[in-house]
């Protein structure tokens, strides 16, 4: 008999990434696509159904081999009624039932899943948390998210919402925000903030590398050139990643505090700086948060990458799959 | 055949409270008696036996129908290897095996659990988050903390610290707090710093109605007297009670972002304060959480007070005997 094939989708506001994977888990084809925001709600669904038709057809599988879909996405996905509220990042989609709609589309079921929560069962499951019961997981990139598994599962809260760490205000005083709030975690911690405040540097005339290496790269700066300048001894760029790095801090020592979690990782684009972030970070948790919480977490990088969200959904898939079979 | 008795105990670091109640819930008899720290963690656990003993002779019950006895207690319980860590308010019971002890003076299986772990249960079983799954109970008191329900059940996280709520930094450049750190939620929001404001403003000279309402009450000033003289318009009094309520409202914005809570409660001797502590608060989670999650969620005020804790630990002997018996 053939292995059960899943396939996964993680939708975001510029990528639509697809695997297709056995039931063991090994991935067996995978595709990558620019999300066409301008073809509409109706084209992306339909973009997401050619993925998926598309990482079958590459591991030259027939679709009655195809058990179910997995769909990640950035969003309110409103876990009771099972209705995509809102996603800042892919608009149109708002209100949509994405699993019937795809399930139409592709004759197998589709779940649906935030797409921190399906990053943080990921990690839990088989990534830097693995083994682990209580899982804080934060992705911190353009934006700032955050998934919860707790006691093994995933912790939606009641309608599905739980997670937004980036609309913690640790800065009441400070910027203004997306969502119309001031000072939170997003607009002083988050890779825009850090790009945002470094080309502020430039643009006051400061000396500072960052205007070479911001010359070197086509007149642009994001996280990494600011952690790299910061790593060379530039004072402008030291002072932009500490103020990131002590925001964060509090974020985290307040939610180790109320969470007493097991472990906590951090994905996302900023966070590949390694040790420059880990180290002062793991720092504020020792130093601040309240001890017996302090000595009981471990902080970890997150390993999955951009596979984090399609791992959490094959993950999510299987494990449906064999409740369904009890 | 006559109904299981169950003991509930709360031990505070003032006063020592226990009930006896039928396994329907009937309460049968109480007493109360003042913690007598002096005699150090023997003469505690001594007291804490005394108490049931009590409770069963007043409800002239032999000893032999007690079927378990629960205790609740502040301190930061490991739930996991079942020691007391560390209690702030009662010194001597570090390291404690509080279960194993007092079973041994009573001859029936104990349960502990941290106070606000069994108040929240409390509030969530038959409170005032009675039927609610995702339920966040804060108690502002001499200090602040928190109890969470998570999913229906006790959320303790890994050891069993879960809930400091009242260390969540919310004032980085705030007064020093007791733990060591700067702007926790405790210094700036707790009845204690309600209680300390409204000294400092006496001792300023101020004009305020504060000084008269000292004086009648023997020239001490606590969180009632603060919330009274706001109402009646005094401007000190109301600046003080604005910021407590602002930086309280900042940690419920948090939280509600963060967990999505079906129901936030508020127990402790503050949220006596009713609606002019309710009503501020409610607008804050309204204005400036994330829209879905302010949009899921109810604030309300915790109904059982100082039965909280002896009510949730009933429930939690009743549900693990249940468990036990099939």
């Amino acid at each position: 008999m053939q292995e059960k094939l899943y396939a996964a989708v993680d939708l975001g506001g510029t990528k639509i990434y697809a695997v297709l994977a056995e039931n063991c888990g090994r991935i067996l084809s995978s595709v990558r696509y620019d999300t066409q925001l301008d073809q509409g709600p109706e084209g992306i669904l339909e973009q997401m159904a050619i993925s998926v038709r598309e990482v079958l057809a590459q591991a030259g599988a027939g679709s009655d081999r195809l058990s179910a879909v997995g769909v990640c996405l950035a969003g309110f996905f409103d876990w009771q009624r099972r209705v995509l509220i809102h996603s800042p990042n892919i608009p149109g989609l708002d209100q949509i039932r994405m699993e019937e709609r795809l399930s139409e589309k592709l004759r197998v079921p589709v779940l649906a899943e935030n797409d921190a929560n399906a990053a943080a069962i990921g990690e839990a499951r088989c990534g830097a948390a693995a083994g682990s019961q209580d899982v804080l997981y934060i992705t911190v990139s353009t934006g700032i998210g955050a998934g919860l598994v707790l006691g093994g599962q995933i912790y939606r809260g009641t309608r599905g919402f739980a997670g937004e760490a980036g609309h913690m205000v640790v800065k009441p005083d400070g910027f203004l925000c997306g969502c119309g709030r001031r000072g939170c975690l997003e607009t002083v911690a988050s890779g825009t903030a850090i790009a945002r405040a470094a080309n502020e540097v430039l643009q006051s005339g400061k000396a500072t590398l960052l205007r070479e290496l911001s010359r070197q790269q086509g007149g642009t700066v994001n996280t990494a050139t600011v952690f790299r300048a910061a790593r060379d001894g530039d004072k402008p760029a030291q002072e932009i990643i500490s103020a990131a790095i002590y925001y964060l801090g509090i974020a985290l020592v307040n939610l180790v505090n109320m969470l007493n979690p097991e472990i906590v990782v951090i994905g996302g684009g900023v966070s590949a700086a390694g040790e420059d972030l880990f180290v002062p970070l793991e720092k504020a948790i020792q130093n601040f948060a309240i001890p017996p919480a302090a000595a009981s977490v471990t902080l970890k990088q997150a390993i999955l990458g951009v596979e984090a969200g399609v791992t959490g959904m094959l993950c999510l898939l299987t494990e449906a799959e064999r409740i369904r079979e009890g």
